[in-house]
C-alpha cells in the first residue's frame, strides 16, 4: 500500500538535500518521480535548490486553487498537464512523487496528496517546516500531521547544541545595523522585508521570546 | 534535558495502557509520577481505564482555564493544588507528568505542558487522539503536533488489517437498529447521542465516506 | 505486504503488555492472532504475564530445533500442529502472529518468522530483549537486529531518570545478605542462582562496572 | 545527555549524503564537527563522497587497531592526534563526531563511540550498513545495533518499488559478459574481483536466492 509520508523539520534541516537524495535513489534504480513545489514559495524559482549545493528542476508547481491529482495525473501521463488522461504506452508509471515546501499547500491540496498515495497507489514524500516564527503550523503542515501515514522528523541543532524545535525571525535594525529577534508579524515575509531566520530549542525560544509562545 | 513526548493513535490503539504501564514503570524504580487528565473527559470520573483492564486514578483533573503549570507545581509540592509552593521536604521530586486524553486540552495548557518539560525540568508524557470522526484534530492535539519535541505513533488495525488512520462515528438507526457511518456532527457527541467509533485505514475511510476528507 | 517487527526494549519495559494489547487490539476487531513464545522461557509456563496484571496462554511454545514455519501453519490451519495442511473452510486466517521473549529463538527461528511475514502474508510482531547483563545480543535478538523490516524501542527508565540502555545482574551474598552488581556468569542464570536485574543508562552502567563493556 | 546514533540502512540509502548534511548544520551554526571514517574503507581515500556529487575531506581514519577515545581526545584538542591532552586555549569544543562507514569498525572501537558519548558528553553520529550480501551483520554494526542509543533507518528502495532490506552482490561472468547474483564470498569482496551490489525487498531476496537466508 502507498502511503502519504510527511517528513518534517524546523529551517535549515536538510529537507531539500533529503527530496533530492530520495529522487536520486528512485532513479538510480530505474524508476521514474515527480518533483514539485508550491507556486508561492519563490525561492529558486522552479528549482529545489539545498544548501550543500545540488540542485534540480520540478516537473510541476502548485498554484494555490489547483487540484493536486489532477496536476499529478497529467504530468504521470506525459500528457498536457491540464489535461485528465489515462497513462500512455511507452510513458513509465511514476514511482513516487515529491514535494518540497509542503507547509505552503492548501489543506485540500494535502488531501489530494492523501488520494494520490491511498486511491492512485504512488508513495507522496512531502518535506516542509512543522511551524511558523511563532510556533504556529502552516495551513499544509497543520493538515499533514493530521492526515499522514507516517510523521518523520528531520532534526538539527540549535546554537547550544540540543534539539532545535522551533524557528525564529530576525531583522536588522536600520539605525544600529545589529540583529534582534521579532515575535509579531505575518506568517510569511513580505517580499522587501529583510529577515532571517534561526531554529532553537524550546528553552532558548523561550529565553529570546520572554516565555511567549505564538 | 526533560522532553515533552506526544503519543498520538486512533481509538483504541491502546493509549491508556501504554500511559498505565508508564506510570508504573517509574514507580518499580522508586520514582514519583503524577497523572492527570481533562475534566471534559468524563469516561471513568477519576480513573484512567485501559480496555485490557486495568485502571488508576488519576492525581488531578484540569479544567478548560486551569493553569496547568500552577496546578503541577501545587501538585509536585504536596501542597494545596491552588498554591505556588517550593516543594516540601519529605515529598520526592515528580520524575514525571503522564497526561490521558490530551486532545482535549486547550492549546494554552499544552504550551503549558511544554514549558513543565523546559523550565521546570519534569518530562510529559501526553497521550491522545490525532484526529476525530471528520479527519481534523482537536484543540490540545493540533497544538501537540505543534510543540512536542517527539511525535510517537501508537498503532492499531483496520478491520482490513491495514494501520488505522482515521477515526470513524457510527450511529444506530432508531428505526431499524442498524448502525451507519455518519460524517456530520459536533466534534465530541454530546451526551444522550448514542454513537460508536471505529478506526480505519486511509481506504477504508475514503470508502466510507464517499470520498470526503473532513 | 507484511512486515517483521522487532519491538525491543531493556527488562521491565512493557514488552508483554504491548504485546497483549496488540493482541487485544485485532481481537477487538474480529482478527484472529495465535500467540507463541520460546520454550526455554518457563517463567509463567504456557502464559505471557504482563507486570501490570494481565495474563493470557499461549497457542504454542516454540523448541529449540522448531521449524516454526512449519509450527506456524499447523496451527492458522486448525489442524495438528504437526501437520502442514492448508486453511481448513470455517477456521479464519490470521491475522498477526505475536512473539514473547523472541531473544531466545535461534537465529534459523528467526529467518522463519521473515518467512511468515513475506512469504505468508502475515505480520509479525517479536518483542524481546536487545541484550544480556554484559551488553551483549541473545542469539534471537541479534538476528532480529539483521532482519526485521521495522525495529522499534519500548523504553523504560534508568534509576537516574534518564533512559535505560542496559539490563544489569545482582546477585545476593549469602554472608551479608547485601545485593551487588554482578558481571560475570552465564548469558541466561542457571535455576537455583538467586539473581535479580535492573535496567541502567550508559552512565550509570559504566559507573558500575568500573568503564567496562561486556 | 549527549547519544550515539546508528543511523543504518541498505547500500545507496543516502548515508553520506545525511552525514555531509549533519555536518554541515552544525558549522552553519558556528559550531566545530569531526568527521572519521575506518582505514580499511578505500573508498575515496580521506574523502567521504556522496553519490549526489558532494564530499569532504574527514580529520581522521581509523585503523583496526587505534583508540578511538584517545584519536579523538588528540583531534579534538587541536593537539597531535597521539597525544592525550586537554583542550588548548582557543580550539573550539567539538560538538559532534561524525563517523561514516560505521560497520567496519572493530565492536571495541563501537564501545569508544559509545563512551565519547556519555563520559566525553559529545554526540556521536554513526552511519553504516546494517548487513552483508548475506544478511549478516558487519562486526561494527552488530556492536552499533547492541549499544546505540538511538537506531535510525534510512531508507532506500527496492528494484520493485518496496522498502530495500538486504543487499545483494552480483558478479559479471568473464565469458558471457553478464551479471548475475552470487551468495557466497568473503564479506568484503577482494581487491580486483568485479563485483556491484543492489538493495532488494525481503521478497525479491528470497526470490533471488532461491529462499535461502545468510
Amino acid at each position: 500500500m502507498a502511503k502519504l509520508y510527511f517528513r518534517y523539520g524546523a529551517m535549515n534541516s536538510g529537507k531539500s538535500t533529503g527530496l533530492l537524495q530520495a529522487a536520486f535513489n528512485y532513479e538510480e534504480r530505474g524508476q521514474r518521480v515527480l518533483l514539485a513545489k508550491p507556486q508561492v514559495d519563490t525561492k529558486g524559482d522552479d528549482e529545489i535548490v539545498s544548501r550543500l549545493g545540488v540542485s534540480r528542476r520540478v516537473d510541476f508547481r502548485i498554484r494555490p486553487d489547483d487540484d493536486v491529482v489532477q496536476l499529478f495525473r497529467g504530468h504521470a501521463s506525459g500528457e498536457d498537464p491540464d489535461a485528465l488522461v489515462d497513462r500512455l504506452d511507452g510513458v513509465p508509471p511514476v514511482a513516487c512523487l515529491l514535494v518540497d515546501e509542503a507547509q505552503f499547500l492548501t489543506p485540500g491540496q494535502v488531501d489530494d496528496l492523501l488520494r494520490i498515495a491511498v486511491e492512485e497507489g504512488v508513495p507522496v514524500l512531502a518535506y516542509g517546516i512543522r511551524t511558523d516564527f511563532r510556533t504556529h503550523s502552516f495551513p499544509g503542515s497543520a493538515r499533514l500531521m493530521e492526515l499522514a501515514h507516517s510523521l518523520e522528523e528531520l532534526k538539527t541543532i540549535c546554537r547550544c547544541g540540543k534539539k532545535a524545535l522551533f524557528n525564529t525571525r530576525k531583522a536588522t535594525d536600520p539605525a544600529t545595523g545589529e540583529e534582534h529577534y521579532i515575535f509579531e508579524g505575518d506568517q510569511v515575509a513580505i517580499d522587501g522585508v529583510e529577515v532571517t531566520y534561526d531554529s532553537l530549542c524550546g528553552g532558548c525560544y523561550l529565553r529570546e521570546s520572554g516565555g511567549r509562545l505564538g
